[in-house]
């Protein structure tokens, strides 16, 4: 049986990755923007607020006017009129004046703060008493005071949350530039595999990873392109291998566990023209039978038939690099939220790979405590009963309970 | 000017909330499944695997049949055969044989162990010899041992993350029970309020709240129902609800910032039959103009006008209660992932309300820094700059620079 040919490190890959060029850009609009990735950036064509505008009910008045005002020695001041939303004031605030004016109405002409209206005091006759001072621009909001004309308000490559998605609105932006969405072709290969909806004869297994892994690709915001199961056949594997190429973005080859399998695949991977392979295996555990390979300028990840393998180095290596196509930075570690725990018992790792250890996250009194989760690397429900990861790095030979490791969730 | 009459704390609106029923349950296609919700648990009908798999490239053997063997002295074993993938192997192992086996074949009768190729020798003629002894289940996954006949390996209440979808399609289950996503009425109101596609005369402004609430209701998977600006007249509004509590699970008025327009937003709430209101006003900062109510069975948010509170309310509030009625637990507090940080720069509160205040996080040598955003609360900018908020409580009266604070992520 052969060996692996060229094992990578997982910076190795990561460095690797980092050579692809991202994804072109499209318009698209701001109703669909949300979890989409700048093209371009954001630059306001407007202020924000046009002009003044009030963050309370109250008064508003000018500031000298309420100069040294208290409950014992309140100012008085005349009420000039009111401010009515959706249009300017029309009455001019003069000195020894004030307008009512409501939470994010516009400051009349002369005015330039606002008492908020707990401390103020009707008195009729069209005055009131004011019984606190204020000073220049207090509860308001000045012009351009939120977003000046011309301001970058958001930067090419980032990943757009709903707040994010609130201020292009606010600025009148409904058409923005963004990232296309990376299309992945799903491949899943082996003679033993079948599809879900079947029932095994001896010896057959359900195609898990094909669903694990559009579920994965559709995690980030990626589009999956399922291409179903390919028998372990050379002339096979070549033909659906041409078309996902066609297809899509990136093309992820599940299978080939067994050494024949692998075999066949980077057979058929250089039987391509423009073919460099940058890993046939890589030093970790689980996910070592990976292959990485470029062919005719696109992404191909051979991933290992072992479900457990093959969502943990999507994890690791597919996911980052989705998002990196798709214009953010390429982290060069596991996608997800990294959390603090302290581990609750020593794990063990061989020498010479970088090792993914399953965690349950359980918080205790003094704070997070991650326990490994035990089982056959090839278990399933190991992952399902993880919260997360951690990382146990090359040249370690493990880490002791009571270490503080970060864990990056699922 | 009318006061707030019915002012609650952060955690009677939580208590209000989880007085609400769950929504009911649907089928859907396993590849659908993704971010959705178990309504029932799923139990395995099956065993996983269902014979006795190797995890390893190399040989099954019969354990007692290498103990004691080493470099100096290997064990000498017959090759009985080789076990093909897709298939069950044909061929037993007896007592001094072995069968070459790839990592995923299935185990031949009389195999109890497997031998990595790494460990052994071919000698030719049929023969290897094994360098490592192992013992009785060394390399394999056990019939079941992944998942027993009967097993719960999903719960309901459970949201499916990417390796929970391939669970139930390993154990062929292509159909799942879930709950229905929660549909959620969005209703701007306001006079100056205009739709983003058109430019504001003076005194006008855009309508952010629909694009951010519409993307804050999609952040967690719900389904925003767009019912666009609702002028501030009761019989508008009161038309705009009733359209809103047929089509939708949850509705969403944003607007009524201005004492006038809250108070036309509880008039109409209670001129519908079976109106039970919750609070008018919650002792928080920002956000403390909102209403919750309950009309005929569903729920009635009435958020702030202003972006940045309708967002942070949203944040604290809606969202929780959305993943709630999908069949989450609720979680009394704000979604999305919490951290600990040490924050930056002391923040003052007003004692009696509960604060949530924007940080930046930024990773330092000694860990995670949170620096407060400062800018009036009024401004949009401060969301998009912010990478979540932390919770000053309700009878605190600040948080003072270097303590350790839950941040919770935006």
């Amino acid at each position: 049986m052969p060996e692996f040919f060229k094992v990578a490190s997982a910076q190795q890959i990561f460095d690797s990755l980092a050579g692809f060029a991202r994804l072109t850009l499209e318009q698209i609009d701001l109703e669909h923007a949300l979890g989409r990735v700048l093209g371009r950036d954001i630059i306001s064509r407007e202020e924000l607020p046009p002009r003044a505008r009030s963050t309370m009910d109250g008064y508003a008045v000018r500031a000298e006017d309420t100069f040294g005002a208290s409950d014992a020695v309140p100012a008085l001041l005349k009420v000039a009129g009111s401010v009515a939303m959706g249009s300017l004031p029309d009455m001019p605030v003069a000195p020894g004046q004030a307008a009512e004016i409501p939470t994010g109405g516009f400051l009349p002409e002369g005015a330039d703060a606002v008492v908020m209206v707990e401390y103020t005091n009707p008195l009729g006759h069209g005055e009131i008493e004011v019984t606190r001072p204020v000073t220049r621009a207090d509860n308001i909001l000045e012009r351009a005071g939120d977003v000046a004309l011309g301001e970058t308000v958001l930067s090419a490559g980032t990943r757009l949350r709903p707040q994010d998605v609130g201020m292009p609105a606010g600025l009148g932006i409904t058409e923005i530039t963004v990232f296309k969405k990376p299309r992945v072709a799903i491949i899943s290969t082996g003679d033993e595999i079948i599809p879900v909806t079947e029932t095994p004869s001896p010896g057959q297994i359900r195609d898990i990873n094909s669903y694990a892994l559009r579920a994965l690709v559709e995690s980030v915001g990626a589009v999956p392109i399922a291409c179903g199961i390919v028998r372990d056949e050379p002339y096979l594997l070549k033909s659906a291998l041409a078309n996902a190429l066609e297809a899509a973005d990136v093309v992820v080859v599940s299978g080939g566990s067994s050494v024949g399998e692998r075999d066949h695949i980077v057979e058929v991977v250089n039987s391509f023209p423009e073919v460099e392979i940058y890993a046939h295996g890589i030093a970790i555990s689980p996910g070592k039978p990976t292959l990485l390979a470029e062919v005719q300028g696109k992404p191909v990840f051979g991933l290992p038939g072992h479900p457990v393998s093959a969502v943990i180095v999507a994890q690791v290596f597919l996911l980052p690099f989705l998002k990196y196509l798709e214009g953010e930075e390429l982290k060069k570690e596991p996608t997800g939220q990294r959390i603090s725990a302290v581990l609750a018992t020593s794990v063990h790792s061989p020498h010479g790979r970088e090792e993914y250890t399953r965690v349950k996250l359980e918080r205790e009194r003094d704070g997070l405590v991650a326990r490994p989760v035990f089982g056959k690397s090839g278990m399933m429900s190991t992952l399902v009963k993880a919260d997360g990861f951690f990382v146990i790095p090359i040249h370690a030979e493990g880490v002791a309970a009571g270490e503080v490791i970060d864990v990056y969730l699922f």
